[in-house]
């Protein structure tokens, strides 16, 4: 499947030749547009405008103006989101906030098998709060009924799961939660840029993601809240002077800003969120809805090329084979999937393994191609049919992202 | 005065020609370290090498490694600082993880008139715990007494004062506070890299700062986070999966990481670090007792000057004249502040204005010389001799750093 408007943008990834890349789940490439952005910041801004850039060249707006830029990617109103911190911090933002809003309630409820930070994050609210004001459940999302949620003040979950694939239906669970009399917060690290998403008409009261997988903004790029437009009132747990309402008159009492900004902390890394600002640009040329097409073409016809190998009698298929419920990465599970994982990357098939036995073929619509889905499976069979991968150097683990 | 390992130093700075950039208190300028660890960070590892980078380069450990180059400018040992969120962040970590280990005691004492995110962040911290867990009170630093510690649990306090660039005794007042039961987390932001630091010998607990002032990390660079190593043993209240002891592993419980690794949050900006670990190659071509003693001349040479100057009759000294409790910037306070600093910017003299009244002149020793010394201050007798500062260009208020 072809699509012009992505054809055009293809050639703005400065992607290794000699490589298949299909971790834009974990690290997006650069681009032309991120590495130009970040040229400019380090040499004219910093090395030339110093500090008179904190003005001259809009800095001190930059986590609200990077927020508008994702606003349209995710289906989010302009001034509903902001970049800044990581994915982590602004979850602890997006859970007390949450807690403060649905006053009466003070569960968290969470995805029991979600990517571990989630959780983590808000056992370590509750913690801080103290038990009587703050308790974790962890749920199985795929069973979730409002019963499960009727003492719940906020769910907290992963649009799509980090191991299987798995995309789950927002408007529909968080129309369930709220009937329930629970908020909802929605992790969108995976699916912030390659799924279509309306937070606003699904009525979703905060979410947050991360800018360095498929939105491209480089490794360990800020993370990204968005906040519906009635919780901006709430409080940020962690109030800096960045998310006062007059950061230079230095008052003694913290008064929160109005809107979004409030939910910054200190100072942000204008290097990294430059970096976002110009890979962003390229989601202005191309819909989601287009992304979220080829995306689902390649996922397709991977899972159909494996359909057809002799690989589907040796693995299984973790991922949903309903488009609806598809994110943009396949997960296989295998026996020795860790050093087939390796050999694969030794052949220049850039994949990532997941414990305990999975390999995520991940799929970024801007950049992969159907030459791709095509080069990992023949990749993947000559390794599993020849045994390459028993190979010692191939059974070491490091560490791996 | 001049020290040879720091006129070596000199030339890697990548200063406008035309312009006195006194302003390296707010926004250390861009080195010839910073902008090529910038730029094989960018196009080599990101472009290149990918997700493999995380390895590779050992982006994984870059927290650790940007702290251990933090660690012997601040004396602190190996192992105990760590390069990562905002300054701002840090401070909630360390003061939650203070009065955990003090936890007879609930009280959070700052000082009253400090940089006031510090004052936000720990009544933040507060309001999240609840009144019967954490309160605040602000004092006036000046006066403490061992008694005003009595029922503290920590105290929080800047090592140099961001409006005076008055330097507080670390030694004796952390002394002080620990013979009261209180622990002390010092704001070394206006301290770090001008001042010799032993947080070691000072026996300081807790400390945390910033990279983009003194240390010349970038505008919103990473801030860091020191904790003695027995105090290692103490939560991180927004633990993250980067601070978990097996990352990799997902695992749905928490555990800590041994050591100062569990201090950390979610994924950090590469890019951003990228540019602290360039920028701090240069501190291990120069001792801090030398920098502290250009520092010193520099401003000892500029009080000098305004004390001969027309200028000490219409405006005050708000720094202190004794070296041993003066840090790297000057402060004058003075009618017409505010358009006196737009015509010395103006004028190529980067210096910035604080609320109400006041100009503050930064010297770096790494970069300053007596020579802008002087050219600081003819402008400035200039400008208010000839009241040019009047005209209406120079009224306008924007956003100030």
């Amino acid at each position: 499947m072809t699509n012009p408007s992505i054809e055009r943008v293809r050639s703005r990834f400065l992607l290794p030749t000699d490589k298949v890349y299909l971790d834009g789940n974990s690290l997006g490439p650069l681009t032309s547009e991120a590495s130009e952005h970040l040229i400019e910041a380090i040499s004219q801004q910093w090395g030339q405008d110093l500090v008179a850039a904190w003005n001259k060249h809009g800095w001190i707006d930059l986590p609200q103006t990077v927020g508008n830029q994702i606003a349209p990617i995710i289906g989010a109103h302009r001034g509903n989101v902001i970049c800044c911190d990581s994915l982590s911090v602004n979850l602890f933002k997006a859970l007390s906030a949450a807690l403060e809003i649905n006053n009466t309630r003070t569960r968290i409820t969470v995805e029991a098998h979600q990517f571990p930070t989630d959780n983590y994050i808000a056992s370590g609210l509750a913690r801080l709060m103290g038990a009587d004001r703050c308790q974790v459940k962890a749920t199985d999302i795929s069973k979730l009924t409002a019963d499960d949620l009727s003492d719940t003040a906020v769910l907290a979950l992963s649009h799509v799961d980090y191991k299987t694939g798995t995309l789950r239906d927002m408007p529909g669970i968080t129309a369930l939660a709220q009937e329930a009399g629970a908020l909802v917060v929605w992790d969108l690290a995976h699916s912030a840029g390659v799924v279509e998403l309306s937070l606003e008409s699904a009525k979703v009261d905060f979410a947050v993601g991360c800018t360095y997988k498929f939105l491209n903004g480089g490794p360990g790029a800020p993370g990204f809240l968005f906040a519906r437009a009635e919780h901006q009132l709430a409080q940020n747990p962690i109030p800096g002077w960045m998310g006062h309402a007059r950061i230079f008159d230095f008052e003694p009492q913290y008064e929160p800003a109005k809107g979004i900004q409030r939910f910054l902390t200190g100072t942000q890394s204008v290097i990294a969120l430059s970096a976002v600002a110009g890979a962003l640009k390229l989601f202005e040329e191309v819909s989601v809805r287009d992304l979220r097409d080829v995306s689902l073409s390649l996922t397709r016809a991977f899972i159909a090329r494996w359909k057809r190998s002799p690989l589907s009698a040796v693995s299984a298929l973790l991922t949903p084979e309903n488009d609806s419920q598809r994110g943009s990465h396949v997960s296989l599970a295998l026996d020795d999937a860790f050093p087939i994982s390796q050999a694969l990357i030794d052949d220049g098939i850039i994949i990532d393994y997941r414990e305990p036995n999975i390999v995520r073929f991940g799929f970024a619509p801007l950049y992969n191609t159907n030459a791709d889905t095509e080069r990992a499976m023949s990749a993947l069979e000559a390794i599993v049919a020849s045994r390459r991968y028993e190979a010692p150097k191939y059974q070491v683990k490091s560490t791996v992202t």
